[in-house]
């Protein structure tokens, strides 16, 4: 439309933003369009540059423009993006007023305002805008389109003429995809609809028609199942489906199996019904197939499935729900008794000896085993208790003395065998840390040779590098994941650390099993302390002192170890020395470039930080001391 | 001895000991020993230079020596140190044998290796010798020289006469002071050792007669007793006492009390006596007094006084113990369900819910109030298990489903609280750090002006500052303190810092606050799994699905904060730019500058490493997703 060629006139864009920003500021939206349009401005700005001046004047800028060709044009322009900031920054960044907006919803924001002042103006003459602004919202509000064109039809003999429902539908199927635009006229349920959209297409009647006839004679509520299910839209359809009555439930079943949508489907039913039970029924089977035995219970148990709910439970393991369902189910003593064995065996497989002895004692009325499985799992108190509650204190002679004082050996046995394990992986890694700063100087020495300082800072940076120097072959392939799945990935890595000697990540593996020794010693101080006490209260008070000793002792090994091993100092930062008097920019750069290799190793800043260990546990028994 | 003035010879030292290194080597003691004597080499040497030879040759030194005096000499001269290390370093370092030995206790085997020598060549002529080397030992061995003398008093008509008895003790009181050796000289019980001794001090017999004569008078352990008590001795007194028989007891417990010597006296009477039970009985009030009720119960227990160990149980809140004892005091029913509501009481001041269930349902035999109690405590799961236990459902409606009900607000209150805090704090912290950001660039305006590198690493560098700057104050005072006090103190001040505005460590309280509104919530995880469960058991689903919204919502806040508010990587290193190719050794040093202000900040590294969040918790409800 705008004469091309060579005599076509040049204008610098600057400048003409510079206009068009002066006609928007003065509400001369005609002015601004007409030279956008000709100079191919990006429209958006008619928005941007003042988006509330903009909405506020939304009819005067309909009024100005007039063209439903012109609005069209701009309606489809539209992006979310603010072109302000990205395309057309203005000169003078400072004197832009801050303006607060929602951008993520800009386009739909403008299409809902230009709509209802369009209506206002004239809603017949604006017809083919009023159905773009529908089009362009997102999700694109195709259904209330093709309502449009059917209101445009009922009233079209009233109708001024402006826009045929012809001219509306062709227009519409210019701005949308034909197949996408049939199926939504589906969704109406209205098959006038259905129909005039399926002509205008180019499907062949043959094709959809006896599809439509035949939903023409269902039932409404089968008759919505049906196209919904054609459309795919399977939650609305087992809405509809549930209206049919209970002769269609086995199809709804099958349904909601098919796509799994159980959660959807008893939302449907009242929980009193026979539906609503099946569906729960389903729905369990579902989760334990998806291994949520758990969950499978809850569902078993509140339809009042009790048995599926017990063997639900049985196999989750959460036998306190286990005893409410067989108590639901009236479970007689002895059947109550055989679960609660069972319940007991499964319990102790897991170390869970306190449960074990609940279920033996309670249920089972095994006190004895119950006090058994407890000494087993040296909970002496427990023990004890129900040793004195049923009267029972030859069992202390019996079972209770031997437990304790072969608890003592085997307490021993394990702190001096961490003791050894932490010995040996301590004086490894100041070996290996002492091969990779040999590693260092030499690789130094090539790069920088005639550094006098390398040998100063060498012993600063070694315990660094170590790790860095290890962690920076996975760095790069790393930095690529996103922050979860790297967390997971250094899970994995975190076994994969390899303890065998002269591996690139030995020292790392030492960090790591240093630190596990150290935990596993450290978590015994209740377990300690509950032991010393009962080997004193059975005056075996050279056991107890012979153990808190070693314990002792032991922990004061690994803890005056620390300095060495997790020195957080010389690991994170470099020594003074460095900026000394004799420095040079070239040996600042050396230790730099040092440093730049560490970073990857902060990836597991946890190895390097020393273990904490628990200080408020007072373990220790005065009166051994 | 030696001619000393200006004829004096000049020897050079390096000279005489190669040739003192020559005559050891060559087993030429005496040469050696000559030369060392006159030139005042530190004898200590003969020794040292080659432990292994000397050991190995005693008998051969002490012959080649002979003197008396100058085996007293070299005896009273031995140090621990090592000479060859310490004052007279060998020439060439690397031909030195490496030789094994445990440097701590070179005087003692010295001495005992020399006496052997002696007695084997000629006891009595190195009497004096030999007293020394008990003298010079660690601890010195006083009486076992008392006894050399008070032997050589007796075999004194035999003795062919080369030290009398007058000579020896006169050389004894020149090594010893005179208190101490009369104190050992009593300490053997010798009464004629301790005349002999107090004979030849300057101690006047009107003071040491009489107490000796009583002394004699009693008997022999009550006198041992008293010279025990005498020397301050107090558990050798309490073993010399214990077998002065059933009369002395009051005395016994008198001393055991004022020295509070429990532990030394129970070892003194079997388990079986009243004296062991009397002995116990002071020690539980003692260690009452001590605030050990525990230990105390334990001890009231073994020795059968149930009643006080009831109290002592009772005080330190030991239920299970507490039981015992009262089944060993043989409560009837009664009186154990009102010691049961009692210890309930206090575990529920204690929050410690199940226990007080299992009290009152076992003991009190009041399982509906155990049920409320679990209720109250959140332990859903075992309150069900006591309702279908005791077959009452209908507790289900009319406390369950409240409880249920009321925990879902609270929590979902809480979370609330929990992430208006967070952002708070966040968003705070993000303004503290841009300010210290500002003072720090403004502090290095001043410092190093027309740096242009300034500005582009102070983004990098500012998050590590915060922190830094304001722990720097604390940084000089902390480092003289021991690393287990400062640990101690740093725990102290971790309560200090202030999370008021403007306070210097405000940054460093607002990570802490930071990290606690992430512990707390997410050690909620087991807590909102188990009360979602039973939402649903329930058909409270609406409610379960705002809560696992909520809380999944709260997570994810958090965790998404964790890089701005824990970035590892800008706290420690600094950004790559510091390096580019516009730096100078200036630009360099400034930037390191900063660094050394990061260092006090590792004081307390776990403040600057994120929280871990428990991942191994499924919370969530597939079945609500």
């Amino acid at each position: 439309q705008v004469p091309r060629g060579n005599l076509e006139t040049i204008h610098h864009r600057a400048l003409v933003l510079a206009q068009v920003r002066k006609w928007l500021d003065r509400i001369q939206f005609k002015e601004a369009f007409e030279c956008m349009r000709k100079l191919r401005i990006n429209l958006n700005l008619l928005y941007d540059h003042n988006p509330k001046v903009f909405l506020d004047n939304v009819e005067t800028f309909i009024k100005q423009i007039e063209s439903v060709n012109y609005i069209n044009l701009f309606l489809t322009e539209l992006k979310e993006e603010d072109i302000t900031k990205t395309m057309y920054p203005p000169l003078e960044p400072s004197s832009a007023p801050e303006q607060l907006r929602s951008d993520c919803k800009k386009v739909n924001i403008i299409c809902d305002t230009m709509r209802t002042a369009m209506e206002n103006v004239n809603a017949s003459k604006y017809c083919l805008s009023i159905l773009t602004s529908h089009v362009k919202k997102s999700p694109p509000e195709l259904e209330i389109a093709l309502q449009r064109i059917r209101e445009l039809r009922e009233r079209a003999p009233a109708n001024g003429g402006f826009t045929s429902v012809e001219e509306a539908l062709k227009y519409l199927l210019y701005l949308v995809d034909v197949g996408e635009l049939y199926d939504h006229s589906l969704g109406t349920y209205d098959f006038d609809l259905v129909v005039m959209v399926a002509e205008k297409s180019q499907k062949d009647p043959k094709e959809y028609l006896p599809f439509l006839n035949q939903l023409k004679k269902m039932e409404s509520n089968y008759q919505r199942y049906c196209i919904d299910k054609h459309l795919k839209r399977y939650p609305k359809a087992l809405g509809h489906l549930s209206k049919c009555g209970a002769e269609h439930f086995p199809e709804f079943l099958n349904l909601v199996k098919d796509q799994s949508l159980y959660k959807e489907a008893l939302k449907l039913y009242l929980p009193d019904t026979q539906e609503y039970k099946t569906l729960s029924d389903a729905y369990g089977e579902y989760l334990i197939e998806k291994h949520l035995p758990e969950e499978a219970g809850l569902i078993f148990f509140r339809c009042g499935a009790f048995q599926k709910a017990l063997g639900a439970y049985l196999i989750s393991g959460n036998w306190k729900q286990a005893l409410c369902t067989a108590a639901a189910l009236h479970y007689t003593e002895d059947q109550l008794a055989g679960l609660a064995r069972n319940l007991a065996g499964k319990c102790i497989e897991k170390r869970k000896f306190g449960d074990a002895a609940v279920l033996l004692e309670q249920y089972a009325k095994d006190y004895e085993e119950a006090v058994l499985i407890l000494l087993e799992g040296a909970a002496w108190e427990e023990a004890l208790r129900l040793i004195y509650r049923y009267n029972r204190t030859d069992i202390v002679e019996t079972n209770v003395k031997p437990s304790l004082l072969e608890a003592q050996i085997n307490h021993l046995e394990f702190l001096e065998a961490q003791k050894v394990a932490f010995s040996h992986h301590q004086k490894r890694l100041s070996v290996v840390r002492k091969l990779k700063e040999q590693a260092q100087n030499e690789q130094q020495d090539l790069e920088a040779p005639h550094c006098p300082e390398s040998d100063l800072f060498s012993d600063a940076s070694s315990v660094v590098t170590t790790a860095s120097e290890a962690s920076s072959k996975y760095s790069h392939s790393n930095s690529r994941i996103s922050a979860r799945s790297s967390k997971n990935r250094r899970k994995a890595e975190r076994k994969k650390h390899s303890l065998k000697e002269g591996s690139p990540l030995e020292d790392v593996a030492l960090l790591e099993a240093l630190g596990e020794v150290v935990r596993s010693v450290d978590s015994l101080k209740g377990e300690v302390h509950s032991l010393l006490k009962y080997l004193v209260l059975f005056g075996y008070d050279g056991h107890a002192q012979e153990l808190q000793q070693s314990f002792q002792e032991t922990l004061h090994l690994l803890e005056h170890s620390f300095p060495e091993i997790w020195s957080s100092d010389v690991q994170v930062f470099p020594a003074n020395p460095v900026l000394g008097p004799d420095s040079t920019a070239n040996s600042i750069t050396a230790v730099y470039n040092q440093q730049k290799w560490v970073a990857p190793a902060v990836q597991e800043p946890e190895l390097f930080v020393p273990p904490k260990l628990n200080k408020n546990i007072q373990w220790k028994l005065n009166l051994l001391q």
